[in-house]
């Protein structure tokens, strides 16, 4: 098998360092828009060739390490490699814009395209911040509907657990919602709180006097921009339902404040503590880091 | 120089360690009201006496480190120690209720008492999750007020600086206005996203698929919900002012994110982690974790 990562960035880099570390016989493509970054790809290693291989055949396994509209706008370019009989994936934190591309593709072609979401990553970007081991033991969600052919979901499978990661999958819609509330509402949550602060006036005592709760609470503000737009512009009905059933909890710590409503509030915090521990013990085991 | 240490949970026990560690020349004695923590804190060997001393001298500086309303409450009850000529201090995440609390003492009484806050903490508990390094290189904000006695700040000074931290001063009002901030704010938002997230008919998926940028940013959100109980209702109007300026942040997000405005999503994204930036370098040096 041959994988061209188109992207390498932090996800696509992993994945090839990844992939080097534990599939010694499969063959390793990079491939980056940006010169700089297919140099440093380059300059890395782990890649056997970088660019874009001249042919396809049905060994190829292309996977879509870009941002998601990038991706979109990649998948018609994309015609030439389905019809030779590669598969392509990729692995966006959005999947409708994918989805809707992938109407535009020929039925045949579309089987081929296995749609992907590891449920890892960093507020770090760039092959620099790659690292081989980050989807051991994380999740992964494929959104294969009922065109798409079986043994190109098994390849894409073979994919993510050679890198040690647990395969699922959801429906598009499931998966774009269930991402709204444990990722991208969080990230918003983070950025309009930085955002405020900035413009506060009490904002260079603000500057002086932030500790550790502050930084682990704020370190996804940290993400890039370029990503972080497009997501929320792409998932925007998605978040948005997300955001109203915050406010309506947000409504209710409201009002118990303002009514000094001290039960009120120890049962919602004590609630809430709950709650995260057993996402984290579902999501990253009894060992999580509460 | 004799210390109380009144209250031998995470800071009460880490101003006890650090002491220990760092001026062999003061007595530590330490209280709590809850007889096991008492126990454990006499365990621990940290302290050279336990409960309360039968006696107070010029000499003493008693540290309530207990919650805000707790604090509050205990105040009163010092009359003989400050009459005896004790320095008292605290260390709550909100000032008001004990600048209220102040007011009933006489004012000879009162210019003994140092309101304070180190900029420091966890989100575990007890006596067992303190370390005698938590204030190092951390900030520590004391309220005084025209009638407090120089040589009184000048005691709690030299308690802070002896545990390697920097004190400031501000008054109550910016200080409570600042914390609901840089603090208490988060602590809102982290608890009302992971409620909220408790109901969600999603929930059991949510569950499964959350990665590490959720546990960073919820790790606050495992805080103890007697002390935060108590903060959200003690600190509720400038707590509910900062909620109001994040929500209009919020608000032109949410804009940006109906209209599909990607130029405006990527603006304010890369302004929120310039000022996350700014505010780390501020509070941690240069070599904080972005």
């Amino acid at each position: 098998m041959r994988v061209l990562v188109v992207g390498t960035g932090l996800i696509g880099g992993s994945i090839a360092r990844g992939l080097r570390a534990r599939e010694s016989a499969w063959a390793l493509w990079g491939s980056d828009a940006d010169p700089a970054a297919q140099a440093e790809a380059e300059a890395s290693g782990v890649f056997d060739g970088v660019g874009w291989p001249a042919a396809f055949t049905p060994d190829d396994l292309i996977v879509l390490a870009v941002p998601t509209a990038a991706a979109a706008a990649l998948l018609p370019t994309l015609t030439p490699a389905l019809a030779a009989g590669a598969t392509v994936t990729d692995v966006a934190s959005v999947k409708a814009p994918l989805a809707q591309a992938l109407e535009t593709l020929a039925p045949a072609l579309q089987a081929r395209v296995v749609l992907g979401h590891p449920i890892a990553g960093s507020e770090r970007s760039g092959m620099a911040a790659s690292q081989a081991a980050l989807f051991q033991g994380r999740r992964v969600v494929l959104t294969p509907n009922e065109g798409t052919d079986p043994a190109a979901v098994a390849r894409v499978e073979g994919l993510w657990q050679a890198l040690g990661a647990t395969v699922e999958t959801m429906t598009i819609a499931a998966h774009d919602a269930v991402l709204a509330r444990t990722s991208h509402l969080p990230h918003l949550l983070a950025f309009a709180l930085v955002d405020a602060l900035g413009a506060d006036p009490h904002r260079e005592a603000i500057y002086r006097l932030v500790a550790g709760g502050f930084r682990d609470f704020t370190r996804i503000a940290g993400s890039d921009p370029t990503m972080w737009s497009q997501i929320f512009s792409s998932n925007g009905p998605a978040l948005l339902e997300a955001l109203d059933r915050f406010e309506d909890t947000l409504g209710a710590f409201r009002s118990a404040i303002a009514a000094r409503d001290g039960q009120a509030l120890f049962d919602a915090i004590a609630r809430a503590r709950a709650v995260r521990d057993a996402a984290l013990r579902e999501s990253f085991g009894a060992n999580h880091d509460v």
